[in-house]
């Protein structure tokens, strides 16, 4: 990543108040943060931020990956915990002020943090400005995850022609994670949905043994790491020539993805975009039905700001990059769920996902 | 799991001192943790449990699935954070001391849960008795993790064809997860990793699209979920006929991995047997080059109770199933690695990974 010095800038900028007011120093725990902040790609490692410096501490299996990737940071390699090594560096340096991610942080590392620094430093939560910057995407991100949903969508076609009955769920949750992986992808950015039958009333129904019949619902919900950037796409299909119960219910999901949709735009609530969904939904007598949020953005985390819920409190911004994934779920029956990604921008959204939403009957 | 009532009875036993003196109830927000009591496999959820009852709270997504899966618990489905449901729920109660699990509740649940209990309530971090009862594995336990060891090695003995120059890490790490996965695996227990040449060095290499290329080394590490239970194994092999000092190095390796599997018994501090691998790599003029502890407890978690590492405090005991996996690794040159799953037992360790240690040249 280029950019890790000018968002290490951009981070200071946004926390100044917070460091000339709030706090010395930064202690950061967040492995996405700190992977946005300076490149950081190891599984253990904490961010120390004050006005001048900024050291990144971390263990003998990452000093050579550390070199290489992290831009912005000097690098302590360290044998103990990271985030004790970073509270003892912030006690010899008499920090005064630290702030803390109170989300990334478990109760046991800030009662560690605490007994290192003593009573006299004042430790509190910081304000999740990370989190905040890393909502609005740069146009490298966006180029990125637009990468990863395009192959997500191209494995999904290329998996299409297996889709018969008689085929287990599993072997098509490896079959697409198998080419993700062939086309340039880290991984999965989740464990693959596919959920056939009854099953598919499961909105997180892992992939098991069983064998896709005819007549049968199939939910897949795939997504990919690519670049340190995630995808998620979620298609429904019908094995068979769709009665009209399906054809209804996938039209009304259909419509409430589209609703979600339109709703977006640069300053809206995302509380609204999710009321669209909800309020088509309910229209069609489905509201009970339909049990989760409308979507989340995505990035170097599958699920991060903003929320697109009834109780999320975001507006949407230019660059934000959200999922719109309405479904119903009908225990005993099944499921329908319809997923795009989608970047907000002034006028409306953007859709990156390639693939028109119409019933798939195969 | 047929034993999860058995084993919620165990933990309240186990923290009966504490439901008496330390606490009214307790409340779970480790995954794995409930998952191991309840049999619960969500991914959000949080489990209270008093002297009487036991009650686990999740989302709408989780309604049929928890209905399913959860055994000894009541379920309820909620349409808040779980935590604070959990939390709201102890209120109406009336619970006067609480404990939760400071490993896994971050800084921010607890100042939740702080907020919904008032300060009239004590709430105190409780002791890892759930992860002290799963270190020692039960029977069925140890069944599932020795059938995940031996798909994984069956995996490495079917990809070894493929190992050979020009082939790309990548591909290789994406045929044998395809093939966890066809074999019955729920998937990868983490990132394979497949490093080639210098990168062998990495002792966390992920997978790139770099070719393999006669004479290098090359480090697998691989491991499945198979049946909710992790496995973990390392191999490296030499493309080509292996100079004397790759030999050297390997056999030094090997030496201190058998070494460390020697030092297993009931009873040994677990930092014995990391002693055992680091002094015979010292004795081989390459302690410094061995950054890691020399392995870890496995089961619900990839790594879990107890550590095997310099600093660990534990003592074996029989029932734990551990990695041994001394290595070492030398920047800008490569490393090796050695890696088993063993039991330990009453009179020394029982090794589950079917696949001997020397040297694999192609």
């Amino acid at each position: 990543m280029a950019a890790d010095a000018e968002r290490l800038a951009r981070f200071r900028r946004r926390a100044s108040r917070g460091l000339g007011a709030e706090a010395d120093a930064r202690l950061l725990t967040s492995l996405p943060n700190i992977l946005y902040l300076t490149g950081f790609r190891g599984s253990s490692g904490a961010l120390v931020v004050t006005r001048r410096e900024a050291i990144l501490f971390t263990d003998g299996r990452y000093r050579q990956q550390a070199r290489e990737d992290v831009h912005g940071a000097r690098v302590r390699i360290i044998a103990a915990d990271p985030v004790a090594a970073a509270a003892r560096w912030l006690r010899a340096r008499r920090a005064s002020r630290v702030s803390y991610e109170p989300q990334a942080m478990t109760a046991a590392q800030l009662d560690e943090v605490r007994g290192v620094l003593g009573a006299r430093v004042e430790l509190r939560p910081g304000k999740n400005s990370v989190e905040t910057l890393r909502a609005v995407k740069e146009a490298e991100e966006i180029a990125r995850i637009r990468a990863g949903v395009e192959l997500t969508a191209r494995v999904f076609e290329e998996v299409l022609p297996y889709v018969r009955p008689g085929v287990r769920e599993l072997d098509l949750a490896a079959e697409i994670e198998y080419r993700m992986k062939q086309h340039g992808a880290r991984g999965p950015a989740f464990e693959t949905i596919v959920a056939s039958g009854r099953r598919s009333a499961l909105p997180h129904g892992r992939a098991t043994r069983k064998r896709l019949a005819q007549n049968e619902l199939v939910v897949f919900d795939l997504g990919a790491i690519m670049g340190d950037y995630h995808s998620d796409m979620t298609r429904t299909v019908y094995l068979g020539s769709p009665p009209a119960r399906v054809k209804k219910l996938y039209n009304a999901v259909r419509e409430a993805q589209a609703s979600a949709c339109a709703a977006v735009r640069v300053g809206v609530p995302a509380a609204r975009v999710d009321a669209a969904a909800r309020r088509c939904l309910a229209r069609h007598g489905l509201g009970r039905y339909f049990v989760h949020g409308t979507g989340h953005g995505l990035g170097l985390e599958i699920h991060e700001a903003p929320r697109v819920g009834p109780k999320s409190a975001a507006r949407l911004e230019a660059g934000n990059v959200i999922t719109l994934e309405p479904g119903v779920y009908l225990p005993g029956w099944g499921g329908i769920r319809i997923e795009d990604v989608a970047v907000v921008r002034p006028r409306g959204a953007e859709c990156l996902t390639p693939l028109s939403t119409e019933l798939i009957s195969l």
